[in-house]
């Protein structure tokens, strides 16, 4: 089978599975990332209480923490909730929203690793943030050449956590002990939109719950809301049409839309 | 009058008293429940401090209590909010989303009972698990059949709470101690978007703040919501256009449009 | 230069800047405001943990407290982030939504009133609620003739605060020590969408952390939002498609279309 009909393969295994996604996610996209998952199939659950996160973990096949608008209150319920995903061994994704910009993200994330999140999606300069926190790396990652930054501390981050990392960007770039992915989709308009990379994050989360081979998973994530960008911008007169026709692509993607679209490489 | 002439006298009620509706809501609908009530004539406030509610609810015609995103702070506001409607007589809705999923959930609803919503407004395995955290009613819950258990549900919270219960789903039942009705509007895409249901709870408060007969107030804001989503889809092409269109529609609906695609029945 | 060609060179000017404009803000409009400052060309940053306010504010070009949905904790965000923009010299906007609704939103503005907003924009009633709020200046405000409450409690927050006051409504009357201006844009079905005053409040944020004379900043913020809701009616069939119709607009307006619908004068 084509690499292509793989990935359209897992998009269907989401719709088949329909798996409950539990978000604990910032405040700015929690409407659109819990349309984005029922656009693909999925069960969104938006649940951030301390007293009820075990249990919520307990029922879903996934779990999604990004600290967009973390607080003393939430990163205590995100530790928690990363904690029980890895003891009870639920995949779970994180994003690091922000990671680098003050010293209190950069402490939550390093407690958040500990508990080894199956896939870390980010941008280049969180992937870079992510990788330098973690101080006993700290060298590996300033040595690298500019260009080559987010790669190598995606390696060290996936060396260390045992993680699929995805960095995000023009190309997303996916890397796993196994393989690695370059994905070409997707549209700069898309960066004008609040929050589509925490709706690929979200999607991500969604993708993970449902298939066998998570790194296949995530490309196919990335490529979907790549694609499906696309094909939106193309209807949209802006950023706030764009934001609407997204969900709708990703609703009522074709098959042979996917296919015809995708622009992956494997290596 | 016709009864489809009743409710549609019962839009225009909302229209012409324009009630403030005190919302304490979940993060992921708050943007969608504000601009549907603002589409019908309601003028939202969101708040939820414990410093401000009671003088909130002093200027509120109906409060909405959704425990959506709920934790322990927004728990107690919750508790007090509803304590103070129920002891200055403003009407208020109860809208138990995710009832059953966890203990903290049905221990937070069940002290909200106490202060017996004019309304409940779930759907169908919300309002069994309401009934059935009632630990005292859960025989009477267990041993119906399993395709009356959410009517059965609803009529044991009635009697106990004095409320009107509202079921949604395929058929929205909305049952009063005087009077029934079965409203068969609505669509499958609805349920796509996510928050759909808390939308038409927060309408239900809108109705309730503006209306007499608080049955037929629910009856008329379930008809308005389910018949407004019908004609939304139509000029949809997936979700993201549905929660649009639909906000368009609530605003521009008109007697015609209601009249002709209004099935209730009555018993 | 006209001031038509003086305000557009302001909207150029935060394109050029792409400012971080720091968001303290309520949850309801969270996804709308990040999506209109996107649409400008600013940055948004939505951060309010009291742990990471003084850095964010170091990295930020200017700060957006707004009160909507405030509680103890955030309130104390917003008086920290107040303190520290006045104590480094960044600009800030204050939105005091509901101000004079409850006491508890009135002791919070007039503490964070000590921090010398650079702008306060609000509605006339809102505005009025601030002046009077400050018992010093009761009498004042209570004086005035109806007509000309709001801009006489404006004028009064200005001697006293050295701010820059914006009462947006039909007309908006920005009012500052050294000029005037009334702007008769917008369109009254803007009402009708949730927080449209916030995104107005968002942009000037954008504005004033971009171009050097604030009070025009200001002024071209108000005639921006205005002109795209104008424009954005024209093919909105209602408040749904309107919120959407807004951010396209605010992103692809065009020099002609903001110099020929302007409607300001100056004072």
């Amino acid at each position: 089978m084509t690499m292509e009909k793989i990935l359209w393969q897992q998009v269907q295994l989401v719709k088949q599975k329909s798996p409950l996604v539990h978000n604990i996610t910032n405040y700015v996209v929690m409407n659109n990332t819990a349309n984005a998952l029922l656009a693909v199939g999925a069960s969104p659950i938006m649940a951030h209480a301390r007293s009820e996160i075990k249990e919520m973990i307990g029922i879903a096949h996934s779990v999604v923490i990004n600290i967009g608008t973390l607080d003393e209150y939430w990163s205590e319920s995100m530790l928690l909730a990363a904690e029980t995903a890895h003891s009870v061994n639920k995949p779970w994704v994180l994003d690091p929203v922000g990671a680098g910009a003050t010293s209190f993200r950069d402490q939550v994330l390093q407690q958040l690793l500990q508990y080894q999140p199956s896939v870390i999606r980010g941008n280049a300069s969180e992937i870079i943030a992510l990788a330098k926190a973690n101080t006993t790396v700290t060298k590996g990652v300033d040595s690298t050449a500019q260009s080559n930054d987010a790669v190598h501390a995606a390696q060290i981050l996936m060396q260390h956590y045992h993680s699929t990392v995805c960095i995000s960007g023009e190309t997303d770039i996916i890397i796993s002990p196994q393989q690695s992915f370059f994905i070409k989709n997707g549209h700069p308009l898309m960066t004008k939109v609040t929050g589509l990379g925490c709706s690929a994050t979200a999607l991500t989360g969604a993708f993970i719950g449902s298939v066998e081979d998570k790194t296949l998973g995530v490309a196919a994530a990335m490529a979907l809301i790549g694609i499906a960008g696309e094909l939106a911008v193309q209807q949209s007169k802006g950023p706030g049409s764009l934001q609407v026709n997204l969900i709708d692509k990703l609703y009522n993607i074709t098959e042979e839309e996917f296919i015809q679209n995708l622009k992956i490489e494997q290596k």
